[in-house]
């Protein structure tokens, strides 16, 4: 019997965790075809990664509509089909039983970035105490090799790296003091790592990047990978950027607009919140083009849109003799359904390169990133021959 | 000092060649950026090319405006700065007394695709001795170490490919026969390759494409590239064909439209010429996608556009679970000067072969072109990748 | 009890009926709302149509699947919710048992647009008195008041105008002699016109604009209104064409680019029957903007995008001092979603110009075509202006 | 002789007024089109204003570059070319001569948006004796029936309608006692009335929009036109607004994003200035749509696109069952260009109106604004019948 793989989502209920959870179920099934899952090209196949129907799946969420609910919503805006989500109900109602409430709050001092309140939660010493025991709960339950902690809830602002967030040592004396110095996505990640689970961080929330916890991943001999998946606009970029700098054309503006609704929209049009989304989303093309470029990024909450994405890119260069030219691109894509399936890529992979040893910051992944931890650049041509250089190599390991 | 390239023009008065030759006087002078310039980023001048000031300029044409002239309509039409075109009057005016009446037509039987009638102009072979004559006598002149035919003329319709240009020795014995096999393009292929010179491919013209003509290339251990250079749309869709192939996104349809005025819309608007560019526009997209995509191809000459195009394509795709998203990019592009860098460009990287000893189709210079000679692919960054890889070889070379 | 109004579609099973019968059955059953609907704008319902629950629906066709399996795939197109056309199921059964088979080809000469064969059809006189014993069986059957003709099946090409179809006496000696003079579309409005049935030609066919069959109209004292709906591009067309006449910019080029799928985009993929649309979609523009505007047309068939409609188009205009700007614009409709409240407006209001007396070409109702009969301009403001005075002259009539 | 009308610009040496300077000398020797001037349309011409040669041009600016030099600057940047600035350079002399030192600042309150600092400027009071020293002083030495005045200046940041703004007496008591109430652009406004001109303003500056300058306009018995020129996205909008309310279909939301550069882009990039402008850009929607809609709509600074503006708009809408579709434009337009012939046009209607006694706010003006004052919708084809028709009557006067 193959081994089996467990894949626990932070944000079980969101529409990505469920649009993969559907998936997952569907593939499982012959249901639909593998549209999408670039694990399943040969050329990743090669790294020899858990089928999905090898994935056992279960998470953590503190939003209330069960699986099957959220499904029908999905169908209803168009994610996937309105067959599909009822062909999959009782392997959701049964993914859904496996859901555990998660931790609401990031610690007494944040009250902002909550869901609904659970019940009172104590210190984050407490709360990583009870996360490590789902986790090893889920483990035993279904006789998993190994668990694959991925992180599709909410976005985070970003935070200040405090003395606590620089040094596992420091951070270790904080909570054994009974302070609570994590944002909420570092939470999970250093009780997945403690519980010795490698991590998916696909938002763009501080997650495992914070220094503190990829010492602790190194102690553990863990690997991980993000972060904030490259799904639209960003990925659109990172195919055509290339294109200007190898033809030694010289971009003048690239200005960047997205609409978007649905949850993530509803997150991302804080303010604070987007900074965290734009920063990681603008990173890539100064990298990319050797040179900083000047240009307006904006996201925009439109409630209307739902998981649909419309975004806009107006690029203005420079070409031989100083002329001036431009070019435009739309793109109307749905989040979900671009996200879902690279979350099981991810999964799969990275349980893959725990099987083999692998540990620390999986850079030949940033190809699913729109910022890559590791070694790598945002090139996609680039990240895409990493990724199959490296699945190449994984694939000759026992 | 530096060894002398000779760069040979066919069509040497129109808009790519007199764009290319204002470029190669500014850079020369020192009156513009290298802007465009692909030979000039480190990866590609690693190759130790000829420097564009190593270049003498020449050339065939049959119309009758000078260079001079025809730099100051471009200025007009914004191609580049009025300044700059008075800047490198004489440059011109001397380039201009450089060029020789062409053969305007390719035999007694075509005279639809002719030029501006010539005086008499014999057998095609009495049409090669005089281009090599021309040839010859250019190289002489400015004791050149080799001279690079490169082809800009008008657009030609495609050809049956008769048993005459399918085979050098029954090309021989037609033209030996007084016969007019040849195509113009190949006609003037055929006599640089007599003459010992490698030639360039810009158009999709059958130039060098021909079997006999690559049998003759062969024979005299010649380097030719071609054909078709990839300026504008094409070349966005080399850099996003491969986005949605690594991403396993199936495209359903893909559209492509080009509106464009000029010399060159002109020629393209007659739809059987058109054939010729529509063909090797369509070419790669099953190659990039694995398989045949379905979406209309059309190039519309609208006289307003001037040398300026306007392409808007439209990609409809599938992702996970069958959802449907759509792409779409407008791109705004001057043509001649997108592609009178990589006429430079080529030049420069084919004397560098011819001078190491390469000879045949140089498939590494497929990153130029629409439809590649050679081996290779039409993926950008895959060819962007073969291209500097290529360049590093030949810059060991002696 | 209201007077009761019969709405008779030739090809009643197409995609534009068949979405405009769910909707009749959904808005009587206070299932959907009246978006699209613009009789139902108080401007326009100041006329005193009937109203949707007032219309009785049946129709002509030649194609095989019910209503209900048309609904079916028409929902599974995204056209409409799936719900809905459960929802209607019942009410569509009904419908499609009153639509009689239709004549399949407009006689012996002409074997290329017909559907499915229907048995041999004899002359067209026959035709002609077979259709009209339809139409009258389905007033007697629901004691209608009137019934209203809609064409709204496929486009036929363009024909010549013969003597036989420039006049109605001509026309009528040639019925008589046994021959078939008329195309399809005109054979129905003939036959309509002799039953005492108002026609709306929806479609660019020839239907009742042919010489002779308006004489028809104005001899029986019947109404018509016609042709080609306007529903996508050359609706923003009309509104935006007289922005830039208003404000003196100069259009210099105007490129029209239609992607679609679906069985009217089947139909137009051949060339000659898009003569006429694109005939009837190009003649606006030059009386909008006071002189002819250079620029393509084009519709593709891409089997891929089924009933939606993805439209750009390209406007490049001159302003003061010559300044040369653009403007482009992608249009993604869903074609019978659009057209099918149109459908019911103009029998809605057909009926009402019928019942207070009107007769000809109905000029007032232009707003809804591409290419309008009667008295009237292209201009949206202009058609809207002139529609909406009718209403309120037809509103004061008893 | 024909009367003599004086145009005089607050703000002469801005783009805008120095392109009108550069096509009305341009006009008047002959020496272009008359593009974008909607004054010379038939409909319009029909009031019978004055020509553009019987303008004489003057005003306040505090910058320092002489209208040549501008003109220079604006054609390198291809807002009109430069052999027809260098036409009429000796005329932009000339008018330049006439500029005079405008106020820099409002009052001793507001030092943040004063240009280059002038002489100690005293009170609210003395500035504006001395501007309407220059307005007497202009009218006296070209022997001008009358002086229209133009605001063309930096926008500035919306006001607080103090009770000083409110009542002409409670302001005038105000500037008696030496304080500075008012707006710079409403200073200009207050001293134009006061010297008896009409006022036209063409930015979102409050201008002579505050209740006491209306107040003050009336008791002068003065037209006065506004505000915020409607030139670019905004125009499209309120073209294509009016074609989703009149065909019924529901706008679910509309995102309008603007990139410009130049100097108003600079001025609109700080934030509170831009609230002017988005605020009046909105407000039209929501009155042609007949309900609130959503969407974001942004202004941003790219340096490199100078006085080119590009827009793009997404408009998303749901039609007959439900069915969501949408539509989007780009538009590419030189704002100077499309502005400077409005602002001709202007001046010369409302020296029409004035001439014939007419006072107030001239509602059928607006057609040419984004936030027209007096009576009057937003709709362009309404307020282009509303002024046609006023225009009408104007030409039946005397």
């Amino acid at each position: 019997m193959a081994p089996k793989t467990g894949l626990w989502f932070i944000g079980a209920r969101g529409s990505v965790a469920t649009t993969a959870t559907v998936g997952a179920l569907a593939l499982t099934a012959g249901l639909t075809r593998r549209t999408g899952c670039v694990t399943d090209l040969a050329e990743v196949a090669a790294a020899r990664p858990p089928g999905v129907a090898d994935l056992a799946i279960g998470g953590h969420d503190v939003a209330g509509d069960s699986l099957p609910k959220r499904a029908e919503a999905l169908a209803d805006g168009g994610v996937f089909g309105v067959e599909l989500a009822r062909a999959v109900h009782d392997g959701l109602t049964r993914v859904d039983a496996r859901i555990r409430h998660g931790v609401a709050s990031s610690g007494p001092h944040d009250g902002q970035h909550t869901g609904s309140e659970g019940p009172d939660e104590g210190t984050q010493r407490d709360a990583v105490e009870r996360i490590s025991r789902d986790l090893a709960g889920f483990r035993a339950a279904h006789a998993l090799d190994r668990v694959i902690v991925v992180d599709v809830a909410t976005t985070e602002p970003p935070v200040d790296v405090t003395p606590e967030l620089s040094d596992l040592d420091a951070l270790e004396r904080a909570l054994a003091a009974g302070e609570s110095p994590l944002p909420l996505s570092s939470l999970y990640a250093y009780a997945a790592f403690r519980a010795g689970c490698p991590v998916v961080a696909f938002t763009p929330s501080p997650g495992p990047r914070l220094p503190a916890l990829g010492q602790l991943a190194e102690r553990m001999g863990l690997p991980w990978a993000g972060s904030d998946g490259k799904t639209g606009e960003t990925l659109v970029k990172s195919a055509l950027a290339p294109m200007f700098a190898t033809r030694a054309l010289r971009v003048r503006s690239w200005a960047s607009y997205n609409l978007l609704g649905g949850g993530d929209g509803r997150a991302l049009a804080d303010p604070v919140t987007a900074t965290s989304k734009t920063a990681t989303k603008g990173k890539g093309l100064t990298e990319m083009l050797g040179e900083p470029v000047d240009g307006p990024l904006h996201i925009d909450y439109v409630d209307d849109l739902g998981d649909w994405k419309t975004a806009w890119d107006m690029v203005s260069f420079e070409g031989f003799l100083g002329t001036r030219m431009s070019m435009q691109f739309t793109w109307q894509g749905c989040d979900s359904a671009l996200a879902a399936p690279l979350v099981l890529d991810l999964a799969r992979l990275v349980a893959r390169a725990h099987q083999v040893g692998e540990s620390g910051p999986l850079g030949a992944l940033g190809f699913f990133f729109k910022d890559p931890a590791g070694e790598g650049g945002h090139d996609l041509a680039g990240q895409w021959r990493a990724l199959t250089e490296w699945c190449g190599r994984l694939g000759g390991d026992r």
